[in-house]
């Protein structure tokens, strides 16, 4: 504790209702404490830091105003909620962030009831915002819904459907834009363009040396209802016409660091009979750290560091990520391949786009949070005789799932999706975990799913998918580094459907492990385990859960006794598939010793990976446990049953 | 043929090439000639007539002017497309329109090369479209993408997502919007409300007596270039602020029924240096057939009718349609329980919701073509305390995936999922068929799945979810009438995970079958005929895909020597989940004969459903087959392989 940020003043502030007996002038000492005390944090355990520096003078005047947790406040994404949990009553445990059983890095409903609405996929919260103040509109209660939601995450198509659907919520509803000019990457598109109009405009940067004056004029008209409001809201400044046009009084931009300026405008839009408000305030991400201001990126998400020199801790060299290994990939492959492009949403470099963006930046789109228009734009390059790679996560795959469905399975097109972060993801818990995706994907006729077991596998699918023009095709791969193995100079393209034994006899043996992704290794050591034991055991990575290899699965069905599958999906993928084509193809009738190890029927909270499968039960030991209690569970139990 | 109407100079244009050699004076009469052939085969055909004869003009001016196929035209949604199919080379088959063997309802590529990009699924055309404008840019084509997208379909986010990206196409691309102000249903939410702000404008109204000498005027303008255009887009008239502000060159509003207006103007459109243009053009649904002019859904999709009276063909009187059992029983659900409400997308009456809004209109919501909005707007709602009814078809409920993962499952609110159009759904084919949603909702942690066998059954199921607090539950029910039982006085709240023994013996038989939802008819048929070849039947309506009846499948395989299931789902459904229960178990260890019936890993192309269902192998017959098969599938040839 010694090495703490003195915070004399937030010490004494355990709750916003403590907070709300402050006096306005003592909440820019309250700000500043509440920042350093993040950044403090923050350098203790990393996480997401620019996002909750840009907000902290927000989130102090958004409590001090409202009567929150009855007037519920929603955080889009949440990755910026970090000030907001230190004045929610959990300080005490700011210091366990993303660690297991420590405080989630996002907004979660079962951490407090100051987090009336969970998140961490972005632009969800004026959708929600939306339920809570129609609820209270048929309940009679009197409480607001306030959403926060950044200039990124307005270019996802939700918060578009919502805010056309905003007007019935009346003044139940405000919306806050929280407008930094940047997500993670540099924001995209069109509204981007115009946001940034608005706020370079020469009005904007007049009020903002006519503060004060503004916002007491704001103040007195608002009262007066209706037509003045309304006459505020469209003469002030600069605009915010697209925002009127779909239905809100739109109230901006206003410095998101004044307080001065925040805590009267929140008041009166607060008091305000009008509605729904959108208030537009601009803030600066890593706002108040020097490090962070300076950075490229922001501090957005950071590992441990050194608050006074902003130093961040060194990971270990190791082998490469895989989205670079991806990324490099495909630079690669398009040097001779003028018909490759690429596509993002919104992350160029966690997806390892942004390498195949240096050496082709005209064939490389980062379309902004908008999934759902990056999978059907690759349906259209793909109609049209490109090549195109949508290099999505798992968990973002999700919000295009119609989109694969419509637009590219059913039409056959042979788009590649670059599937990352799939399986279990660490500290990020269960709303950015990969789990469906084979489950989703494999349902799906005309589609081919493969799965990398190691950083070489991946290089010679990521070449396979290239070549693969049939129809499409999708690569998972995990989140983080490579286990180390050499990355093949020449990358080889894969017969579709077949797998490979990596360990063992196909002949004979008494268990045959069947691999999907990168569980491999831990399959491998499975398999020593069982040697030890005297049970010779055979191990094969599938590569493809669809189409299956039918051919190698029959081979180790009739020459082994026991039959296990592993991969980190959820059920649906390759155990499904692979019980489903040997029960219609009566290999089950027998009798078989097949079990299917995969994630469980939980959503699992964030953790490091490694202790994350062991709760999966996918590390060697489980899957040791499983072969040793299927050859121990023999006929008497179940035939006994069955007489 | 002799009833045919006369169209003496439609029967010289096949070809779009064939419909640019005519003299535009002529293509008044050509599009007169259109909208009777058209009106006239839809009466023969049935299907969708109101959105067709509201683009007779537009389809005409777009091949006269545009060169298709070479530029790219991609019809929204496509069912407004068959006066385009009938002068793109497929008049001759314009009788068996949504027809077995006949030509798709929507737009398709395998149907033509005028159809670079199919459809079904709304707003999809402008992402499709960037996708063509980009591939030419990179690849140097000269051809153009024209994206034809109704108000409607502008409602979803996706739509939004493409505008925001759709700068970067400069003049490859061009939208029209295609404002009837009415898509389905009346239209909803903020955009709406401006573009009737606009249409209604005394500019445009003024403008529409004011016309040749717009289009003139218009015409000069633009070949000056930037300047000009953007001035032309900016000065006339009434706005179109928003779409400029993402980035579009606006024009309009356009009579699209007036040709004289749209040649000149998409003649510069075509030609302008600048864009992307927006276009937009006010088309009456259903004009020009006063049948469907004056009747309130304008004939969106009809059955079967009489040309000259407008009369449509009646459907026999039978069971109530499953969608009308739902809305009715949850409208009388909901005057006992006031926190139940009912959200629907764009479809009241398709999904019943029509029938609570009439009871109970303070709690439904039609948020429009908005399947992402309307999920975590339900989401919530729950967390708010109220019960919320997400009425989305099967196939939309694709485009919420992620919101049901993220914004429902995770948090585990207790949204209620009423999924109609489960399985296959006949005239509509494969874009509109409900296979995916058991295996994409059953891999989901603390979802409840269930599938109604029957009218009655879904009657208990509303009631089941009603009651179910605990947590998402989810319920299927096919399109179409019901099975024609009694509907229950009294519902029965069902205990979860718990499924049925509807004929036979739990304790003893050859064969057990276990189904899922409606199949359950097709099986007690197959059931019979086993009985009668000597094979004693158990049939189960398992009620529950999620959570599993595991005791009851324990039983069942106990006592049984060949277990089907069935069920009108992809793989990843009940069969899968049966085989991974008891695969885990052990259950299969000393052999069982399990077989899985499903939907197949086809697409499946519009017909009749029990055709479709006969090309599915999910009949009667095809169960019977199953069994025999397994039966005789005896140890020998697999022993043999597993020496």
């Amino acid at each position: 504790m010694s090495n703490r940020p003195q915070t004399p003043l937030l010490d004494t502030v355990n709750t916003p209702a403590e907070l709300r007996q402050l006096k306005p002038a003592q909440l820019r000492q309250l700000a500043d404490e509440l920042r350093v005390e993040m950044i403090d944090a923050v350098g203790s355990t990393g996480g997401h830091l620019g996002s909750g520096l840009g907000v902290v003078e927000l989130t102090a005047a958004i409590h001090y105003v409202f009567n929150t947790p009855e007037d519920r406040l929603i955080w889009d994404v949440g990755h910026q909620a970090y000030p907001h949990k230190i004045l929610t009553g959990r300080r005490d445990r700011i210091r366990t962030l993303r660690q297991g059983g420590g405080l989630s890095g996002f907004t979660k409903r079962s951490e407090s009831e100051y987090d009336p609405f969970g998140a961490a996929h972005s632009s969800t919260s004026i959708s929600a915002g939306l339920g809570f103040a129609i609820a209270n509109k048929l309940s009679g209660n009197p409480g607001r819904a306030i959403a926060v939601i950044g200039d990124g995450a307005m270019s996802a198509g939700m918060a578009y459907e919502a805010m056309n659907n905003a007007e019935q919520a009346g003044n139940r509803l405000i919306v806050i834009l929280n407008d930094n000019d940047m997500s993670i990457a540099p924001p995209v598109g069109g509204l981007s363009a115009y946001l940034a109009r608005m706020v370079s405009s020469s009005e904007y940067l007049g009020l903002r040396s006519l503060a004060s004056k503004v916002a007491r004029k704001f103040s007195r008209r608002v009262h007066h209802g209706l037509e003045k409001a309304e006459e505020y809201a469209r003469g002030m400044a600069t605009g915010g016409t697209l925002f009127e046009e779909l239905g809100f009084y739109y109230v901006g931009p206003i410095d998101g660091h004044n307080l001065d300026h925040l805590i009267p405008v929140l008041e009166n839009v607060r008091d305000s009979e009008q509605g729904p408000v959108l208030v537009h305030v601009v803030t600066q991400k890593g706002k108040g750290y020097e490090p962070a201001e300076n950075a490229a990126d922001k501090y957005h998400g950071v590992p441990k560091f050194n608050v006074v020199t902003g130093e961040k801790a060194k990971s270990a060299d190791g082998p490469p990520a895989y989205q670079n290994v991806f990324g490099e990939t495909l630079a690669k492959l398009a040097e001779t391949d003028e018909t490759i492009v690429a596509i993002t949403a919104a992350m160029p470099s966690g997806t390892g786009v942004d390498k195949f963006a240096k050496a082709h930046p005209t064939r490389s789109f980062d379309v902004g949070i908008a999934e759902q228009h990056a999978v059907t734009f690759a349906a259209g390059l793909a109609a049209q005789g490109m090549r195109p790679f949508a290099a999505i996560y798992s968990t973002f795959l999700q919000r295009a799932y119609d989109q694969v469905v419509h637009d590219v399975a059913i039409q056959n097109l042979p788009v590649r999706f670059a599937i990352d972060r799939a399986g279990l993801v660490g500290a990020d818990g269960a709303t950015h975990a990969g789990s469906f995706d084979v489950t989703y994907l494999a349902s799906l006729p005309n589609f081919v799913v493969m799965a990398a077991a190691d950083e070489a596998e991946l290089v010679h699918m990521t070449y396979t998918a290239a070549l693969h023009d049939d129809g499409p095709i999708a690569f998972r791969y995990p989140r983080g580094n490579g286990v180390g193995v050499a990355l093949p100079e020449v990358p080889q393209r894969l017969e579709i459907g077949k797998g490979r034994v990596v360990r063992g006899d196909v002949d004979g043996g008494k268990v045959a492990i069947l691999s999907l992704g990168p569980r491999l290794a831990e399959t491998l050591k499975a398999a020593d385990q069982l040697e030890a034991k005297g049970l010779p055991a055979t191990v094969a990575d599938m590569r493809f859960v669809k189409p299956l290899d039918e051919e190698l699965i029959r081979k180790l069905i009739a020459t082994h006794e026991v039959v296990v599958t592993v991969e980190e999906a959820a059920i649906g993928g390759l155990g499904a598939h692979v019980l489903t084509m040997a029960s219609d193809a009566g290999l089950l009738d027998d009798g078989l010793k097949i079990r299917t190890l995969r994630l469980p029927d939980v959503f699992i909270d964030h953790d490091v990976p490694e202790k994350q499968y062991d709760e999966a039960g996918l590390n060697a030991p489980q899957i040791v446990d499983t072969v040793l209690s299927a050859l121990r569970h023999n006929s008497a139990g179940v035939e006994e049953a069955r007489a």
